[in-house]
């Protein structure tokens, strides 16, 4: 049996000691898991953003994994702690505030417990930091072997993030932007599937006031410093500059409307 | 037996290499070293910060724990290269210039050694990069079993950092602001203990000449926008803007002053 | 035998997952691989620093280690993706952009091969994330154990990247700062092998127009806010101000001259 693997994304950035304080707890309770950061870059309590990124991950992780996901503004107040099980048997442990649903969704969900029973808790729950203290322990007996139904009661209803969606319009499909990457690509809320109907050589993108920017392959498609569209590694249609920065050129960003024509 | 957990605490950033090398030098001692980042954003030769970073992350790793923290902005000069083992059979390994001080207390001190034992560093210690020369193959040669008392001479006395201590006033605790963390909440030095001889309830705190702001249980006690005092993780008093950043709003950072004052 | 270590470097960033979704699918091929960050900062398409950065590290990793590399710029299009072995049985992965061959020719080169065998990549290859389809996939599959020429045909040419070299000079020699580190430090291309003709002692730098820097020892050497000029950690010349940033208090970044001058 390979070792259990538990992914850690938050909104604590990595200046301070909070996600290492959450990798001691987590090996003092199962020294054999491997953790694996998916990323700690959240913006401060940015449920939707976590929601897209962990969604972007849990397909490329192995059955069997264990997520927690703790993007957490109303830490210490009535929302739910959360355990989904989905159908390759993954778990994501993290606040039911919308960030677990969207990945849970992908993979397919089985069931949610709510995280009432205190004794797979840390002894001190403090009110400000149940990363450390309710979904590293959590985890960690999760990967340790413990039972999904022994860490509480089943939950019916699982939040949702507020995720824009896409629309059909006359002549194609209009969206926005949903994510800005480190290199300055825009990634959208249009799937492949959304633009399906249509052929491919058929369609280009607005965005920005700029001239419509043809769909193309991949970035290299066109010359260094013009514009590109692509189907990109979400899935998802995506603006580029090759060589630079699409959102710094466009002055685009999350809720920059997009609209894709077939023309 | 689980295998050996090594912490790193550095000011190294992510943006060089210098942390993996660290990482590839433990590996090449003892490959089964399981290796934990604290952070290594503390800022550029900043001691007290690492101090006190260290110092709140090490009771939550089980105990043989092996803790490096390296801040180390007198590499090279005459100060000692330290290791400090603690009650429950915990080391810390870094030079001693106060970084560890503050975490081997909180632990409990048994002994420290100088690491003078030249066959436990790498062959060729560059004079600016102990880290990766002195500290990384130190703390892999402790994990691969190698007993604290031949990595040098016994070391009596060790440094401590200059972090400001709270003074009780007439009316209640003054501290000042010793922490920024990611959320711009700000962690002082006056931990529950300064003010465990009040009652909680008629606690309030003035900071940066804003309105007294009553102490509560959780950020969420208070609307969105509103600035709290809390308890915090670190089980001193800190201050926050829910859904906010106190530091920004507040135009506070470290060394600000904060009065806690019982009406 | 212990584990396989698998390193990555990337222009990913780790605000995005993308680094953590590499680390899931090496996991799925290869469960006990251990997984070590170089860095994930290298500026977005900057192949020279990504060189540099990684033969910084390589020497420093145990013989078996498999270095991925993924700064990609041209990501989709024809250049070739590789894989290099190295005397000491190491692997370097990545695209043939010149970011692989400053660190394998360090180690020195024994062979290389085109990565064309889909095999040991993703079943579905995107045009725009080959580190997660085609270069974290294949260095898994190489510490799982796939020999070699496995992966593809023989490759005779491996691309170099520009990276500057220094030029003797009548009286000593001249070169130019080739990467900026988190302190501030200018490390040059100035080896301390190109310095050897001369007496240490009669070497003073000149830099960005201020006075010349005596070679030291190390950073301590000179009082607090000086400079100082030293071969630093990488075994090249390096320069830096005490305390301080060296490339702010003289304006100085990649690509400004250094002059070495014997008197």
């Amino acid at each position: 049996v390979p070792p259990p693997i538990i992914t850690l994304l938050t909104d604590f950035g990595t200046t301070d000691a909070y996600v290492g304080i959450m990798k001691g707890v987590i090996l003092g309770i199962c020294a054999e898991a491997r953790i694996i950061d998916l990323t700690h870059g959240v913006s401060a309590g940015d449920i939707v953003a976590g929601a897209l990124l962990l969604r972007s991950a849990v397909g490329y992780f192995p059955p069997g994994t264990i997520h927690v996901a703790v993007v957490d503004p109303g830490v210490g107040s009535k929302r739910t702690p959360l355990l989904i099980e989905t159908t390759p048997t993954t778990c994501l442990v993290g606040p039911d505030n919308g960030v677990l649903r969207p990945a849970a969704q992908a993979l397919g969900i089985e069931h949610a417990v709510a995280l009432t029973r205190t004794e797979y808790h840390l002894a001190n729950v403090s009110p400000t930091f149940h990363g450390r203290d309710v979904f590293a322990p959590v985890a960690a007996h999760l990967a340790a072997g413990v039972p999904v139904d022994r860490f509480g009661p089943v939950c019916k209803h699982i939040e949702s993030p507020s995720i824009p969606a896409p629309r059909a319009s006359a002549d194609g499909v209009t969206g926005e932007v949903v994510h800005v990457d480190r290199f300055g690509n825009l990634l959208t809320n249009i799937t492949a599937g959304d633009l399906s109907a249509f052929p491919a050589s058929s369609l280009s993108v607005s965005i920005a006031g700029c001239a419509p920017i043809p769909l193309a392959g991949t970035y290299s498609d066109v010359a260094s410093g013009e514009l590109v569209a692509v189907i990109g590694s979400w899935g998802a249609l995506e603006v580029a500059e090759r060589d630079g920065n699409a959102a710094r050129v466009l002055g685009a960003g999350r809720g920059t409307a997009v609209h894709v024509r077939s023309v």
